[in-house]
């Protein structure tokens, strides 16, 4: 008699995200002259860059002809797109990783989620807190996780890292150690990251406890300041401790595109196995490589056109974060994130819960955002504003803000 | 300290695939004046139809303006697209599947690998033998086939159901009652399948029994004859017992494209959980959609000039499964499949091995196939040709197996 995967049944209600939209659908459906801003879902509004539609539209013709069609790619990726990453994205920067290091795929949500089978049934997971809720969830699934309290809205088998105001968003090494540690830097949803020497030590701490990291760089893009690293490999010692994971889809606009890649370096062994060659096993068992277009869209984002037009769109949504971040200061909230991030994190005023200021907002400004306490426990009593609407959408929705 | 799933290093040796990669390359390398003909892969050749190719260039292009930018999809797949199929694909068969009963992702292998996450750690599979590898080893990694016995080539924990010639290649019901069935139809390596009324032998079986069948039909669009059902929800019962798989690689020439879709009706519970709600679950965590303009390409496959233009590749693909046929009867084979699929399955002359005889093909025509052994034990003796090669290259190799 067929059983199913009981841990599904562990996972309490909705997804964060289907509750916003139906508190929002219900808004709209009881004030439809009211006329919405949407500041919540971290997904982009700009359009592909010309460089890249090129690329997208040279690549379908390809596959119009049989001299130039591409049937199953390569699973781990085309050469020439992982040639690129390396270069563009490692080499730059000092970091000595390879083409054949490079695990090209259909997004970060998924590498996110799958990277977790390469971890025995037993490993303890540390996140920080509040996080994408991705991380503890497919931990869930797998049945790592433990009970969990609805009270503490907590894990009993997960360690939580709190990043709040008190420690300036930095996360502590934890009492207990761990057997993985996700850190995602700069940080959604705080908007928040840590410096490279910060970096360093918590890849010295993994080296010296056996520990893995999970680093997640989705926001590398948008980092301005010079002592923040965009990869964790500038960081010495992380090849033998880390796996890193990127995505297109917030420095090129490709939340509907789908095109990430995971660096898994030969270094990393555990028990004398090459998690290089695990992750290689899976990605060519279970996955059938991302589509040539696609991938040809992906080369283009390094080409000099590509590169030079990304810039201004990061620059687009940068300007916005700023025009978030000062207007609420103006406005009298206490903000933190939008330097090195798209996101700007706020402190809910009168002691209003996250959920709450969310209504308030919604009610009072029409402006729809995030409540913190969706990532984790210790997200409550904050509230995240993403910069990826269009400009005049973001000026407006501080205008209404700043009259609250 | 961190370990590994130590699952995966129960699986023996390399992909299959790889392993006659390296054996061609070494041929080619020590006769650099031979040319191969490769009838190995299931790999497509003929190029995108045209109408598909309109399609998607203006996806693109929808996608380089902000007024038609799309950014997220809907995790379960564009409605445009579940719509199409399940008009097309269900309703024209007289099958009750409703468009939110459809899962739209980016290829069949991925979901014929992850769709084991909703079973139990202990749930028994079973398969039929020779199989399409993927099946068992997405088990071997979750950890529920056992031991692997590397003489006879098979887990302790799975239950195989050899398809040969002594049987016609049906699969008759195991001794051991499984708590998952894994059914290709029409079938991967063989090209052979079964008729409706057999299949509905299987869906009683099942429900019976409290028994899930995955049903992979991939090859759905190469059916030729009446008595055989395009879909498992043909046969009563089978909402209740039944998850269908579909790829548009082997239809649509999508395998370097990537679409598929499953079918997990909202009748399949078990222990009062509903299945459908399962996979929605796993699909809004762990995946982010599928392209928007691939699926715009999806869609093209039902339009009214996307249908003609497919059937006639079809057509040609079916042709040259009739040349492999006949032209091996005519040099004396024994040969089954290439009616009802582009997969035509040969016995071994004289004797030799599935490997033997790759070498022997290889060496005196030039032709690279596939070693049924490669697909479990009971394909040993047998051998795989594919239809996916050009019309021209599939006359010449079967000119040479003639004069071999």
């Amino acid at each position: 008699m067929f059983q199913v995967n009981d841990n599904f049944q562990k996972l309490p209600g909705s997804y964060l995200f289907s509750t916003i939209a139906k508190k929002v659908s219900a808004y709209q459906q009881e004030n439809p002259d009211k006329n919405l801003i949407r500041l919540g879902i971290g997904d982009v509004t700009q359009p592909l860059a010309p460089a890249i539609i090129k690329a997208l539209h040279a690549a379908v013709d390809e596959m119009g002809a049989a001299e130039t069609f591409h049937g199953y790619a390569p699973d781990l990726g085309y050469e020439f797109l992982r040639s690129a990453i390396a270069k563009n994205d490692y080499e730059s920067r000092g970091c000595d990783i390879s083409a054949d290091e490079i695990f090209v795929s259909d997004g970060a949500k998924c590498d996110s989620s799958n990277i977790q089978e390469l971890f025995s049934a037993d490993c303890k997971i540390a996140v920080c807190d509040p996080v994408y809720p991705v991380y503890v969830d497919s931990n869930v699934m797998a049945g790592r996780t433990g009970v969990y309290d609805a009270k503490t809205e907590m894990w009993s088998n997960v360690i939580y890292m709190p990043c709040t105001m008190e420690n300036g968003f930095v996360p502590e090494f934890p009492k207990e150690t761990p057997d993985v540690i996700y850190l995602c830097l700069p940080n959604n949803p705080t908007g928040t990251t840590i410096t490279k020497s910060q970096l360093q030590e918590w890849v010295d701490y993994a080296n010296k406890n056996g520990a893995i990291i999970i680093y997640d760089a989705a926001y590398e893009a948008y980092i301005s300041e010079d002592d923040v690293a965009h990869s964790i490999y500038e960081c010495e010692g992380a090849k033998t401790c880390a796996i890193e994971i990127r995505s297109f889809s917030k420095n090129a606009g490709f939340t509907g595109v789908r095109l990430g890649f995971t660096v898994v370096p030969k270094d990393l062994k555990r028990q004398d196995v090459s998690l290089h060659g695990m992750w290689a096993r899976r990605h060519g068992t279970k996955f059938n490589g991302a589509p040539y277009i696609i991938q040809r869209a992906g080369e283009a984002v390094y080409s000099e056109e590509g590169k030079a037009q990304l810039k201004e769109q990061v620059a687009y949504y940068m300007k916005n974060a700023s025009v978030i971040k000062s207007g609420l200061q103006e406005a009298g909230y206490t903000v933190f994130g939008g330097v090195n991030a798209p996101y700007i994190w706020l402190k809910t005023p009168d002691q209003m819960n996250s959920w709450e200021f969310f209504d308030y907002l919604l009610a009072n400004a029409n402006v729809v955002g995030t409540p913190g306490s969706g990532f984790g426990p210790s997200g409550e009593g904050y509230f995240r504003l993403t910069a990826f609407g269009s400009y005049e959408n973001t000026v407006a929705a501080l205008e209404r803000i700043k009259k609250m």
